[in-house]
């Protein structure tokens, strides 16, 4: 999946550069972090959201059936606010420099602990790379979820086929 | 109507809100600026969109029938954006303090003209007080909307009567 993310745009200009990444990448899911309103109308195929933005449980009723509905989770009281969605991403994992407002680390074991506790496909986030893939891989991750794994690398493409590789290693 | 406005307000925070304005005002429809998504989750009757938000055409696409949707209309360039909404707030009229960003006063033959090339019905927006609702109305306004007229007052429930006899004295 390819997660739009950025948190300065307008919904207007968020529409327009979610609809040029779906010309882009047509064959990959489209996920709009926060806006349903937004994902909906860029024909995206579903809304990521944190624990500030409409719950799950609440969007499940103005979106469409099939629609994805993904959340942010890092801590126990985020947990129940999950329900209803999808897949919840959890982290930060490990340290990362691309989220300032993302919290502390919580190491692959608490990872492991709050996604038993929502009880969904859980995605790690936060300081994922090809060296920490295998580590949450083991503990139950059914997914990775980076940016700076890929951009800040000096080869983006390369990069994403060794995290790939990564995960087919582990059968993912 | 109602228009719930807080810039600087989470999702999660307006759809609360938006709940509790139901509650107190309950025969009166509810608009939510900006968001649609959140419209939708808290109930409301409409949205009310400004040129950085989702098109009114677009939101058509993704609202049920009937949701109310308004837009903004400062310029030229804004008429032809507001296409599919179901009425313009077209502004400032006059100046106004309630909103720094709301750029410089148009007066009532702009609004009028504005208005006419919507072809929609058009509510003064912009320093509107029991003094300038006369003016407003005579070039052709469907409505008022107001928040320092209501808020700025030290009565704001004799402010409205005030307001709602102004518009009662010219068959509005």
């Amino acid at each position: 999946m390819v997660q739009l993310r950025l948190k300065e745009e307008s919904a207007r200009s968020l529409v327009e550069i979610a609809r040029l990444v779906r010309v882009m990448v047509p064959d990959v899911p489209l996920i709009v972090n926060d806006r349903a309103d937004v994902a909906l109308a860029a024909d995206a195929d579903g809304v990521h959201v944190g624990v500030d933005d409409l719950s799950p449980a609440l969007l499940r009723r103005i979106v469409p059936e099939g629609f994805i509905i993904g959340a942010s989770v890092g801590s126990d009281d985020e947990v129940e606010r999950s329900a209803g969605a999808d897949y919840v991403g959890i982290g930060p994992v490990y340290a990362t420099g691309s989220k300032p407002d993302a919290g502390s680390e919580i190491g692959p074991e608490r990872f492991a602990q709050l996604a038993r506790r929502c009880g969904l496909p859980a995605v790690a986030i936060g300081g994922i790379s090809v060296e920490t893939t295998p580590a949450v891989l083991a503990v139950g991750a059914s997914g990775i979820a980076v940016i700076s794994a890929l951009f800040g690398s000096a080869d983006p493409t390369r990069a994403a086929l060794d995290l790939r590789a990564a995960l087919d290693a582990s059968g993912r």
